[in-house]
């Protein structure tokens, strides 16, 4: 074929700076020495370098270190900082930098996430502690951001749906699962820090999980979407936080679930509903569970529990009793040993207990973090739905 | 209701820190001025502002100001810097922070962008000039991430998909725009940079545009899906970039389009199939509607154009008028008057011309931006499937 639009060198260099941003940063890079950053050696030990021949101080931390830790980058004599970790496992990390104490993602990863309204760069140390995480070779489900009418709310709202691979062209009817968010995250923070939709990938390709649905809401009840209010609503402070109380667990159970079994294929009753949450979306889960037995057949709450130390806890254990009547087929509990909210988490483990609902408890090492969030969801995905 | 999980303020202040992310930035906030950046005045001048009470220069670079211009701010006795612009017109904008030369996004604002493999935070300057890019109170269409098969790139590869509002829940058949980016972006770079959903789901509700299906496609033949290239493939480089041309062109036609009209409810002809693009998106462009003549009844080519200077020019007259013969409804060219492919824009308006192929040419100021690309959106669209 004769035809070329772009045949010579010198004009894809041209076209690959074509964007005003990516024009300044190449002029920028061409001045300054070229840095790999972050880089993983093959003990999975890792160099984070950057070039800043002016700042005075620069450090790093990282989500394996501890909270607030900081660890010294040195200056090389062409300006370059670096500094090089001891071998991590292999997993999914996250990191910042602190330019003379300024937050800054890395400049030279192109991989970002952004944890409510604070953004850090991705580190994949891959190996077999990742890989459940990873985008793999394996077949993948889509991820819809769609809105919906929520009554309940009084609000036009955005979800994030993943359909398993095989569900565009299919004709077959699929158990959803219902995964809530906790405290300063919303409808994006289970697929872009959670990997949900990776994770399900990859679970569903080894036949290890049941392909599933997945909602993804956001839990915020003054929010239509990421980092925007209902019009007119303004975010609570702690004094009007109250107000909102049960009011996501309703539209969840009165707008969301119909809204679902309306428009996409799925098995509408409780043994092909599931709920889980983390943290304020774990104490959303109980409030639905209790709230509207017979609605989800599983339940997970993930690094949460009865958050009130003066909740009346008579009345709690009438609606847990409601609930065990009901039938549930899985209530699976799961916290960090670290995490500081062990007490609510023990709270929900002794009405559990008094109640007589049957449920598993799961303990891991660490505290209220995206890393045992990720391995929860590992663990209860292949409990659902069988 | 007495049932409470959550009514302590204290409670939620806990829960609200929840994530390591937020925890550490919340414990370095206690320590810091608090600062509002970006801040838009009524006469919309706009301050920016960063603690850095160690930094030597910080310095700013936002897409309203000339290509690698620096404003400088200035250092107030509370570690905190700041500067103030003059008035900007209603738009969105994108910014960069520079500490001691780092760039950096804003770490008070919320809402960065990607573009390519470098982020920047938005500034949005609301207005009239900004009200079509802005999430407005009008019903709002899905974006979806799709997986298809590419037989002719032996790929499995990722193209987001905007179905309009009421696609779910209706049963009517639209027509498609596939819409292509420039070189340095991918799939991802229609909607986050270019708000083509905002700006359809805003044309259509005013009525300006005709519901349709965007289709926003991987142009990087060597990639899978965003950052992620095909396993085994390398980006190419400058001597091994040519091997890819036309390649891509193929699997739109003969991939992503069956795919598209299988799967959805599309009407599946020439007079509902549009095609535009970027730069190296309106070489796509240019390339997938000359090989495959009656493929696409409407055509926008954006800041492109035949950016060979060597092009064979006889033969794409033969095949400029095949497409002709084929029948083009509309064919669009636009261009910023200072954009550094004019050389190229004038060689297809040349073509154009000689082959009598009857087009309308749009001359913006400007040059090869963002601002000018999501203009070009805004005018095109309407032009469609009329």
């Amino acid at each position: 074929m004769k035809f070329s639009i772009i045949k010579s060198g010198i004009l894809v260099a041209f076209l690959l700076g074509a964007s005003t941003i990516a024009q300044a940063q190449e002029i920028s890079a061409m001045q300054a020495p070229k840095v790999v950053s972050p880089e993983v050696a093959s003990d999975n030990s890792v160099s984070f370098r950057i070039f800043s021949p002016s700042a005075n101080e620069v450090t790093l931390n990282g989500s394996w270190m501890g909270f607030g830790e900081k660890l010294p980058l040195q200056k090389e004599e062409n300006g370059v900082w670096s500094v090089t970790t001891d071998p991590l496992e292999s997993s999914m990390y996250h990191y910042n930098f602190f330019i003379d104490g300024v937050s800054a993602i890395d400049p030279t990863n192109p991989e970002a996430l952004r944890d409510g309204t604070r953004y850090a760069s991705l580190l994949m140390v891959s190996g077999e502690g990742s890989d459940v995480f990873e985008l793999n070779e394996v077949p993948h489900g889509s991820i819809s951001k769609v809105w919906y009418e929520s009554p309940s709310l009084d609000s036009y709202r955005r979800m994030y749906v993943y359909t398993p691979p095989g569900y565009d062209s299919g004709k077959e009817s699929y158990p959803v699962l219902y995964l809530l968010h906790g405290a300063g995250g919303d409808e994006d923070a289970w697929s872009a820090l959670g990997r949900a939709n990776d994770i399900l990938d990859n679970l569903i390709a080894e036949g290890k999980a049941k392909p599933m649905i997945i909602v993804m809401t956001n839990g915020n009840a003054w929010q239509t979407s990421t980092l925007r209010n209902v019009p007119g609503a303004a975010a609570p402070t702690r004094e009007t936080y109250a107000k909102f109380q049960g009011q996501f667990e309703k539209s969840l159970v009165k707008d969301v679930v119909p809204y679902i079994e309306k428009n996409y294929r799925v098995k509408a009753d409780k043994e092909n509903r599931a709920l889980a949450g983390l943290s304020m979306g774990g104490a959303h889960t109980i409030t639905a569970s209790t709230e509207y037995p017979g609605t989800f057949g599983y339940i997970g709450v993930f690094s949460s529990g009865i958050f009130d130390a003066n909740a009346d806890m008579a009345e709690l254990e009438k609606k847990f009793t409601a609930l065990k009547a009901s039938g549930v087929s899985k209530y699976w509990v799961a916290c960090g040993k670290d995490d500081f909210v062990m007490e609510s988490n023990k709270r929900l483990l002794s009405i559990l207990d008094k109640t007589g609902l049957e449920h598993e408890y799961h303990e891991s090492e660490g505290g209220h973090t995206w890393a045992n969030w990720r391995d929860y969801l590992v663990l209860f995905a292949p409990m659902l739905f069988i």
